[in-house]
């Protein structure tokens, strides 16, 4: 096997919504209330989705994809200075081709990768009508307009368990594989896991046979900061801290479900660990095995009777990295079938356009065999999404050498935002 | 190389003063008011140290050694129900020989790992006194007795750096070898380490040639759960949240500190994260190395200068752990130089009294060699904290073998409380 011969499968990325996806998809009767990409109403220097009369979110949070390292920071300030397969589907396919990658999984960007920032809004007949009409275009239109290339995956109203577990059937009924869930709820202000109210969604997912994709993002507040941090306010913003910290959510999210009695409620959930990264995986479940049997005496009882907390993660979850050089050589204790890759475009920690070199080399590095490589750039995540690979494009058209064959005309080299810019003006003039 | 031939070092237990450490410490001119052990003022039932009025931090926090499980808690009412080896040093010192350990290194109770305890009290005077007192005695008298047993270390009254530093200097003349710091001084009330405010400390710790040790504790509280935890109301506590996260609050340290400008400042500085654990170094360290390139852009300027993270890892830190089965299976990244194992007597996540079979058996999985096998048991924490561990004793009679041939009238089997009471009463009759 050579690098060429991988079929990659990225199960978190990003895009940032094109400026169509409301007009096509809001209700006729509503449009007027659509959510607008206008000038900040504290801002006017910048562009921002507005929505119920507020700026929501953030319009691309960190799309830095082939901008220059020095341009690089937490937002740009408008479409047009974006690398535009971030937010067209057409060119975003062929930046997939580029990088050698046949199919991705989308988080949303202004919304919240879990909704969170439409969920928050105060009129809940627009919010709902923002979740479907962003659902719409997500799991329907652009998994339709290329098939085979995108995972579908969701987010659900989830100020209302009644209207989530709609939206969940809804969904899976359009073919959906996963629903986009806040990572750690009491992080973004909803009652945890352990507080039972999630219980229908999860109920729902086990149903429907969906994927819970808990992306880090959330619990970032969860690490407090010798100075809090406030997400809201870049200036205040401690981004080493949070980017060199990130990976505690994760530990922190997987021990809230193992503790919260969910799976042990429904065994058949299946977690994705969204950008929560390997090395952490090995050291919690020292801890957690050592745990049950070492403090017996807390008579913890949150998990399926008779199983380990290894064979329970085993059993209900993924974890998901981008580079990581040194989490393969424990990747035994993780569970090789519970390994999955992802790309992060156009995140500044994807590795994007060089996926398939710095994967490859990992992979070499810690002596992965073949069947090891396959499981973890795309068969784990087609077993666990229930989700074939080469139902529309065969295997041989799959891999990196044939995907970046016909991509040999993409520009990938660095590009500033001016000249980003420039050429949005020039097209749209 | 055997079990039996190997030499063990803790650099992480924990001792449960003695009721005699203030008389014989206190300053006489000030005894009436030296810390006493006495009935709890809330809770008569209980027993705690009261000094300047108030109730002191916890007598036994988690002394459970030879406990039956079900009857492990948060505390021990009393010293009639605790281990004589947690308070007694003569008998300590024959727990060790059972368990096969040369030498320990302790950190108080009732204080505060790092005498956090002592210095949030309203009389300075007062708490200089009895941290005087107490560095006295785990410093002074308890070593001198006990040749070749103890490594020295202390506490400073950080509440002043003026008074910290004298301390830190008159304990060096004592061949003090250690201080122990609060981990996240802002978790308890002060200020980071970033903020300049321990520069002092760090710069005596320099010029005197002793670690900073950093054991796990004060940080508890910056991961934040879905309830709140208060450490005073065991009702409230989430023992299986704290026990299990534990570990973050290692990354959360070592963060703090390669981003707070101490390792510039100070170059030679050196953390021992005790209780730390292994697992979380190589994601970390991955992390971060790959942090300092992607993220070029924020200029992150606190390390000194050319040198990578790991390379700042690998000269200014050691990592302390207990049991962690997977954890060496990635010791070149952590650095194999790196490690030192501890056991955390007399708490329940210590290996006493099996910790050389328990140890053994984790090296023999992971294939160390005999070479990384001294390493790891004593020679790393002979080099980092320049302590000689066969300055007292002879290397044939320091090992596991030795020590345990000396100690087999030792009853190291399970005890109830009750058990332990009934004879305390006969004994005290």
């Amino acid at each position: 096997m050579e690098m060429n011969d991988m079929v990659m499968v990225s199960i978190d990325d990003h895009v940032v919504e094109p400026l169509d996806m409301f007009e096509k998809h809001f209700p006729k009767s509503m449009m007027s209330e659509a959510p607008k990409l206008t000038a900040h109403p504290m801002n006017p220097d910048l562009q921002a989705w507005v929505f119920q009369g507020l700026p929501i979110g953030n319009m691309g949070l960190n799309a830095v994809a082939s901008w220059p390292k020095e341009e690089w920071g937490m937002d740009a300030t408008d479409h047009s200075e974006i690398r535009p397969g971030v937010y067209d589907m057409d060119l975003r396919v062929r930046d997939m081709d580029a990088n050698g990658v046949l199919a991705s999984m989308m988080f949303g960007s202004f919304t919240g990768f879990a909704g969170t920032h439409l969920a928050n809004l105060p009129d809940k007949k627009l919010a709902l009508a923002a979740f479907q009409a962003h659902n719409d275009w997500v799991v329907g239109e652009n998994p339709s307009n290329h098939p085979g290339r995108f995972i579908p995956m969701g987010m659900i109203p989830f100020y209302s368990m009644d209207e989530s577990v709609k939206e969940i059937h809804r969904l899976a009924a359009m073919g959906c594989r996963s629903i986009s869930l806040p990572e750690t709820p009491y992080g973004v202000g909803y009652p945890d896991f352990r507080s039972g109210h999630w219980d229908p969604v999860f109920k729902a997912l086990s149903d429907t046979n969906m994927v819970a994709s808990l992306h880090i993002g959330g619990g970032f507040g969860l690490i407090q900061r010798p100075t809090p941090m406030d997400i809201s306010d870049m200036s205040s913003f401690f981004v080493d801290d949070l980017i060199i910290l990130a990976a505690l959510v994760s530990t922190v999210t997987a021990t809230d479900i193992m503790l919260s009695g969910l799976l042990k409620r429904f065994p058949d959930t299946k977690i994705a660990m969204s950008e929560g990264g390997l090395g952490w995986v090995p050291p919690w479940l020292d801890r957690m095995d050592r745990h049950m049997t070492n403090h017996a005496w807390t008579h913890l009882d949150t998990l399926p009777a008779g199983m380990t907390p290894t064979e329970v993660w085993r059993k209900n979850f993924l974890a998901c990295y981008i580079t990581e050089p040194s989490a393969l050589n424990n990747r035994k204790r993780i569970g090789i079938e519970n390994i999955a890759w992802e790309c992060d475009f156009p995140h500044s920690d994807s590795t994007w356009p060089r996926s398939p070199e710095i994967l490859w080399e990992e992979l070499q590095d810690t002596e992965c065999s073949d069947k090891e490589i396959d499981l973890i750039t795309h068969e784990n995540v087609a077993r666990f999404f229930s989700w074939d690979p080469f139902k529309h494009i065969p295997k041989e058209e799959a891999t990196v050498g044939a995907l970046r064959a016909r991509a040999t005309d993409v520009d990938v080299s660095e590009t500033s935002k001016a000249e980003y810019r420039r050429r949005y003006q020039l097209a749209n003039a």
